[in-house]
């Protein structure tokens, strides 16, 4: 049993109302990876960084037992650099530079060892590079779980509808349900998007909760935790779907039920990884941390209720 | 056991994305006292309507057992008349007109029959108004319901704090609970509203779900109910509030826990509310309706979690 996962692993410059950091460890692949190895330790991850990548961050990630060979270091190229600042709501912030550097060129090459994994991870990257680590794989995974955005339903409407055909789990936020849909009502528009290929849609509304939905016109709604303050929501996307993916690796149990329970585990975590810049917060997170947060999560929103006579 | 609300009864006239009416029923008693006249007939308004208001209307209060004795009808005055467009969100809208019509000079009395009632609903209204209801009572009631909104927060803040402080449950939504908290964290929010005098506090947030917070930092979060399609949103909010001290009248029971079954109750009925225009699904609803939607809300956030090893 393994999770591939194939994402970005970057640099990221984060300004918030809280304070600003300098290139610090970031990337969909990192967050995904280091979420969940919470739950597996057979992670691998197919990604791509530039000399300029450092030991110590390295060392983050290998201490979360990941194996790295699909991650190809390139001798003289610099690593994805991403800088934005946040808006007072955290909802909203400016890119203030994008250096694609070496993933301009990112052609991935799935290792030998990596291509019998059971559960694949496709995190937010141009779709067709996506398609490429499924598409290599020997066997079609058990689950493929795709994380994207409006970014590439701008630029690359047609690879990325070839690429959601094929997943079983496509993850995006409210507005990007509406706009890949063209249906305003959540409930319409995960209608539509359950026609486009992936048997369960899950739309993140960051501070307002998660919404499941699968083919059958089940629906599952997860909160977000009321936080004291949002520090910083970098990564929070990235955290969900890893706690989602490796919680259901973990489990093997692929229910709608069992996927009520992931995505309260990537809430979970995810609602970590916004309490402190980057991956300062999740990156060593005791197993009674997580239960801790499982539990305000359950009495959040449990209620004995009756009904009327 | 008496539930007395004071709020406006009004013509409204509203266009959605989905239509527009003619002047039709409204008013925030008028949707307080529907919906929690499905768990008490123990319904008693303060209101004031002008000599146009319609029999077919007083009909529609009157069907619910409501109690209109402390309903005014001023001789030759005009009912309140209230104007609005939604834009397609549904979250925000333009009031194209607002007649206060006899409102302007409401001075409400108390009939003597109301005077010991044990719940007390505040609908949004002046808050000098409000706190003129509160004062005629013979006792304080067991629990005081205060809604309000950002207009009085910006034009009456000194009397609007001083109301605040004589109530036990706030309503607000979660723009104004910034607003009078001057902090942006919902949690922090809470904390200081908290302060100034209710010993609850819910803040609604529309299509997000309402949050439910205590003095001792428990918190419940109440989702919406992801419909098909929002059709007019008017009302949802004093729906939500009759729904909510409609179901602590009948159960008499002012415990955190059962607050979260009241919020529950009010959440479903805003859900019908909003799936036509006006009162026109909430004013002759069947038990079984009401049941059904309980149920859906159950179901939305039911999840058996185990905490991980």
């Amino acid at each position: 049993m393994s999770l591939v996962i194939v994402g970005t692993v970057a640099f990221d410059k984060i300004e918030t109302p809280f304070g600003k950091t300098d290139k610090i460890l970031g990337g969909a692949a990192t967050y995904i990876g280091i979420a969940s190895s919470y739950f597996t330790d057979q992670v691998k991850v197919v990604s791509i960084i530039g000399e300029d990548f450092p030991e110590e961050y390295t060392k983050i990630i290998t201490d979360h037992k990941m194996d790295i060979e699909g991650i190809h270091q390139v001798n003289g190229g610099k690593t994805f650099f991403w800088e934005g600042k946040y808006h007072t709501d955290m909802n909203s912030r400016d890119t203030l530079a994008t250096e694609l550097n070496v993933l301009a060129d990112f052609d991935p090459v799935v290792p030998e060892s990596y291509k019998d994994c059971e559960f694949l991870m496709l995190g937010n990257l141009d779709p067709t590079v996506q398609r490429k680590v499924l598409t290599q794989l020997k066997n079609r995974p058990k689950l493929v779980v795709l994380d994207t955005m409006n970014f590439w339903m701008d630029i690359a409407l047609g690879s990325l509808l070839e690429t959601i055909s094929m997943v079983d789990v496509l993850t995006i936020n409210d507005e990007e349900a509406r706009q890949l849909s063209g249906e305003y009502s959540l409930v319409k528009a995960a209608r539509k998007i359950l026609t486009m290929g992936p048997k369960y849609l899950i739309i993140k509304k960051g501070e307002h909760g998660a919404l499941l939905f699968d083919q059958k016109e089940n629906c599952f709604f997860a909160p977000a935790l009321p936080l004291e303050e949002v520090f910083d929501p970098t990564g929070a996307g990235d955290t969900f779907a890893g706690g989602f993916i490796g919680y259901l690796a973990k489990t093997k149990d692929l229910s709608f039920d069992n996927m009520k329970r992931a995505i309260i585990y990537g809430s979970a975590l995810a609602s970590l990884t916004v309490e402190k810049f980057g991956t300062d917060k999740i990156a060593y997170l005791s197993e009674e941390a997580i239960n801790t947060r499982i539990e305000n999560f359950k009495s959040l929103v449990e209620v004995d209720i009756q009904l009327i006579e």
